[in-house]
């Protein structure tokens, strides 16, 4: 593949790549509505053996799904996460909403002490019951997110976990697995990012490929 | 760490990232300005082992930098990308443009036979003379700025190119580091995305951590 001869068709990019990556990654542990999942986190990052680190809760793919098949809120820790999620895979309009650069968001922060992220979240709260969590960026968020259901916050439909780096992914990620009261889908380890987590979601949005 | 004791403050969160990331990775052959470059890309997908992936030009740190503080306007492929860069960083206001989304798009990507992404940056045109082009998302990007470029168009100051996936990534970012008609900065492999492009930018944009 060189610049004279390069795939100019996204459609035809797309297919080619699912068709690489099925070929080459694990997927048999997978059901098949997982392994549409994994396919697209896959797909986000370039690694297939990033397989082996995506986590899914028994009942996380097929309640996401139905969330946003019944017009669930899309919750996102940042606006990487809400740009990465195309707009005409989802159901039912449902909303992609991101809090982060609401004006009172830097006082909430002071306030809470915790960062702009989980100050952030403060603003979901109207439409937490039955959502679609999304963190593709702050460990802090899903750290706050528990807090938050502790302090008996209604509960998301499903939570996809994917906070990347170096301070507390891992930790936010093994306590959200542990935690046990949402549905959730998680990358173990210190992967993750923006991309797969929307990624994600745009599998559980559409089963066209 | 723990849903108790987790760290709550986001400065403190970046200096121990950052501090993992230099006590982990092998940096040695970077300059200070490379080094810089270096950790916020690894800092933006949790890997240390990328560094030795990240290929620099021999003037890229400097020609990228020089041209920020210079004003450049910043072209960036997808969204994603320009949502990623702290606009707080830059170091003269300078324009982060995306055109992906402009109306013209579906158009003049059917009229030149390319992906959407390829296409919209016909609409780069003004702007790209001595602008920092940051490329995190489409392979088609890399191959069609090489092309303009082969049809006249204005030389970028730097190009940071940085698509991931299975179709045309590796071969793209082969291409443009064999071109040598601009200062580049390539993630080798499948490997790259939107992140590790933004936050590229991020540490060429100032020297604060």
């Amino acid at each position: 593949m060189t610049v004279q001869d390069y795939i100019r068709d996204g459609a035809a990019i797309y297919a080619r790549s699912f068709s690489i990556i099925r070929a080459e990654a694990d997927l048999a542990r997978f059901t098949p509505e997982e392994e549409r999942v994994a396919v697209r986190i896959i797909h986000a990052c370039g690694m297939v053996e990033i397989a082996r680190d995506i986590i899914m809760s028994l009942t996380f793919a097929r309640s996401a799904a139905s969330a946003l098949a019944g017009g669930a809120p899309i919750l996102c820790d940042s606006m990487m996460v809400a740009d990465g999620i195309t707009r005409a895979r989802l159901p039912a309009k449902n909303s992609v909403i991101c809090t982060l650069r609401d004006p009172s968001v830097p006082e909430i922060a002071a306030s809470i002490g915790n960062t702009r992220t989980a100050a952030a979240m403060e603003l979901w709260k109207p439409h937490m019951a039955g959502s679609v969590v999304v963190v593709g960026n702050a460990p802090t968020a899903l750290f706050r997110l528990l807090e938050l259901m502790n302090a008996g916050a209604p509960k998301p439909a499903a939570v996809i976990g994917m906070p990347v780096g170096f301070v507390g992914a891992i930790e936010s990620k093994e306590a959200l697995a542990a935690d046990g009261r949402v549905p959730f889908a998680i990358v173990r380890g210190r992967k993750g990012g923006s991309a797969m987590a929307a990624a994600a979601v745009n599998a559980l949005a559409s089963e066209a490929e």
